[in-house]
């Protein structure tokens, strides 16, 4: 058996009246992540360390922003097609573990939820999903509440 | 034997004339890091890899900064009682590897000490423990001197 | 078999009308990154990752940037005496993956190459070299394009 690690970071801009979604949920707030896709950052990095682990490129490569019909695209979907990429290519997910870094709102009481979505598309068990969150202590642009981040390290194995 | 990985973000503020805790020593500086507890940035990453490659959630879930008892808290408190969460789920650290991101003072010569601390807490071999050090080369939060940032990842086994 | 991971995070300048050396190519573009050695942003976080899963320190302690003999070196070189120390403390390279933070200009053309270079010097398989890139939606000094940062996770097992 082979094991490999990979590791994702993404940045999304934040702006007013704009829907938040995060990990898979919409969350409640005055402000959302903008971009291409949904712009959901937790699953976006997901897919990168997937994608990273199984030397498949990133996100960017498979999903092109300039590809009209993943415009405003739900990131679950994508989030499959990873995960299926991954799982022809004769791998299987051992553990996740996601970093969310943002000023505002606490998504602590939605990571449960969030951690139920992702093993579902991932068909793995809960316990492989861990999703933690962070401030910046009001530094930088995620501390100016400009943008949200994230990162994430995965291991799978095959 | 199951092998899973963890990874760890964390900021704290920089300002003047405030002790600087950073892997479980005060370095000698005109200013220090900000927060609850001591704000000690490379242990509150080691917590957060650890918890995270467990999946037991994060350092602000496990040792909440409205728990008044933990103001101003030794950090390496919260690192025991972290590894104790991690041994009683089954697991034992691998490695672990942590990069601190800070402008002055240099760190290096105190690196040697801070792995003895760290290693004495995890109550590992001193070669699972690694950290390493960068400046930003003057960009961003950590190139202002406004603030300090760790990364660190771990592998668990159990 | 013992498996280890390591991670590496480096920052440069981008400064206007200086060559852009990235991956061990030279990149076309206005700008350049800054630096001791040849400010190789990809090649550097590949020798942090490496040396820190080994345990032996950081490029800034083995390879010291007040050494003038290492001034505008091609960090490739870097990257060898890496693997050889690597090597030599019995350890080999599993799998890497990197993330190339950029504003401009796109690099995923390059891609392909900088990993057969990068392979070549590990003297790996290809397929245990992954490289992805992002922008940071023009947050931060990445998005201001000031600088370039990258990231890089490994395993290695001896
Ligand atoms: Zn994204
Ligand atoms: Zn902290
Ligand atoms: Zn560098």
């Amino acid at each position: 058996m082979k094991i490999r690690v990979g590791f994702g970071f993404d940045v999304h801009q934040l702006r007013d009246n704009h829907p938040f979604v995060l990990g898979g949920l919409t969350l409640p707030h005055t402000k959302g992540a903008f971009g291409h896709s949904d712009a959901d950052v937790l699953l976006h990095v997901i897919c990168d360390a997937l994608l990273g682990a199984a030397n498949l490129r990133d996100i960017g490569f498979q999903f092109p922003d300039t590809d009209s019909a993943l415009k405003g695209v739900d990131s679950k979907l994508l989030l499959k097609k990873t995960i299926e990429l991954v799982s022809e290519k004769g791998y299987s997910v051992s553990n996740i573990d996601c970093t969310i870094c943002l000023q505002k709102p606490k998504v602590n009481p939605f990571i449960p939820e969030m951690k139920a979505i992702i093993a579902g598309i991932l068909e793995t068990d809960i316990d492989a999903i861990s999703i933690k969150a962070t401030t910046t202590e009001e530094l930088g642009y995620v501390g100016r509440e400009e943008g949200v981040s994230a990162y994430c390290v995965c291991l799978i194995s095959g």
